[in-house]
């Protein structure tokens, strides 16, 4: 998984000069360690070294950024389960440095002239998993999990304003997220959900009828699940089993949507399994016992 | 889905003033016109009257935009069934208008001083089907589907420069793409397919022993579906709902790495059939059979 690197450095503390506070406390601290033991000394000692060698790491890889005439670089904030793009705005050497030790979404806001972490008002804050750079080094993703809302309109994130609807005269219809097909489709199938007390003429939409008969619907999953499996079992072709798991992916999204289960939360399940090797250690496990 | 509402726009020509090959052959055109039928006349006449409406609407939202001093937002193009961060550029009132009638992501590009639309080298252009403003309208995002790499390096996307892993002196490793959760266990699985033919002593691990394994697999998938179906038939909690999804598209995504199928064209498939209610309508049609 992306994240599963970061336990090496999750409990390395990083100062940087660009951050007096921290790192004077750090230098500051330094004056009591002989009164200590020397064993802690010792530890102390090569912490510093180890905090001195990140140190300067974290200084070659800001080097290695194209910032503009102003210090700045474009830094986009992305949920990584569900590739939203959160917010965007622009980073200097102190708001990457900043990011990389607190692991909060951190950025420079050009009106107020200052360092500004994503949440420190809200709470909302967004929990840094990995950062990366482009190809030209001036572009910055930050990929994390938000605590809440990213916008300060309280919307999941700040791009919700389509612009072929406007084109349309809809901009009067309810905000729309840039969503992409995984959840255009639990957002799709959602409002079917929301719609079942409404009575309907005509034909009902095969979401409505699954959505209204649970015995169809996990006749339908198990259905696809078993052609998901011939697809491989009588050696299929590769467009029969996309096909075959596309049917098991929306008919599972349908039993979901009943439970009130959200895909991000499937997504996130899955993230922390891998990132501890959880799911291969479990099976195994139940395996062998 | 996203994309449902764009095929009222797809059969309107636009033409703007700032792309005068396009505007000066529309508005030639219309000396043609009087010597044909009047009923094309009066079609026309329609037409044209449509284009100004559509392209009036475009201006005003594009006077919505706030561009900054340099008349400039950031764009950043997605993919539209991934969510990968394809790369970031600038846009003008320029670009904008011709994403919105192209369909194809067009920058501004500020070293060259000009217009590019991504992949008119290269052909990998990235096919437009939803453009979204944030909430301070001063960012951009081209949500579509690119016909090839987007880096010109020849990666997926410009975003291949893993920070934490240049901190950790990974420089050398291969690029590491910014995949969000969904990929990097895509990425994850691939990996221990491609080590299928390695030797490896210990215990194999739980995705090793699927892909060796078809019969276990399959069962496994069944196992799972089964699983995930007494979720609502025996109303059992939320949190165990989302494990056995998790479980479901674990276990699914093995096998399609098996069958060389990437969750991308399972995307793809869905994408296509919910912007033509193509799934509903082929369901009720074969119940009704």
């Amino acid at each position: 998984m992306a994240i599963s690197h970061l336990h090496c450095l999750q409990s390395v503390r990083v100062s940087f000069p660009c951050r007096p506070s921290v790192s004077n406390n750090y230098y500051y601290g330094r004056d009591n360690f002989t009164r200590k033991s020397s064993s802690l000394v010792y530890a102390s000692t090569n912490n510093l070294d180890r905090d001195l060698h990140l140190q300067s790491k974290v200084e070659t890889v800001l080097d290695s950024v194209k910032w503009d005439n102003r210090g700045l670089a474009v830094a986009i904030a992305q949920n990584v389960d569900t590739g939203a793009i959160l917010m965007q705005g622009f980073a200097n050497r102190e708001a990457v440095a900043t990011t990389v030790s607190s692991r909060k979404a951190t950025f420079y806001s050009r009106s107020r002239s200052m360092l500004w972490t994503k949440g420190e008002t809200s709470n909302n804050f967004i929990n840094v998993h990995d950062i990366f750079l482009d190809c030209d080094r001036d572009s910055i993703i930050y990929l994390g999990k938000p605590d809440g809302p990213t916008c300060h309109t309280g919307s999941e994130t700040c791009y919700y304003t389509p612009v072929f609807d406007l084109l349309e005269n809809q901009q009067d219809k309810e905000d729309k997220l840039a969503l992409t097909t995984l959840y255009s489709l639990e957002s799709t199938i959602a409002q079917r959900k929301g719609e079942l007390e409404v009575p309907q003429s005509g034909k009902p939409s095969w979401t409505r009828r699954l959505l209204l008969d649970e015995k169809l619907l996990c006749s339908k999953i198990r259905e696809e699940a078993d052609e998901l499996c011939r697809t491989l079992e009588d050696n299929e072709d590769k467009p029969r089993a996309a096909s075959e798991m596309a049917d098991v992916l929306y008919h599972a999204m349908v039993l979901l949507a009943l439970k009130d289960v959200k895909i991000e939360e499937v997504l996130d399940i899955l993230r922390r399994r891998f990132s501890q090797s959880g799911i291969e250690e479990k099976r195994s496990r139940n395996l062998q016992s």
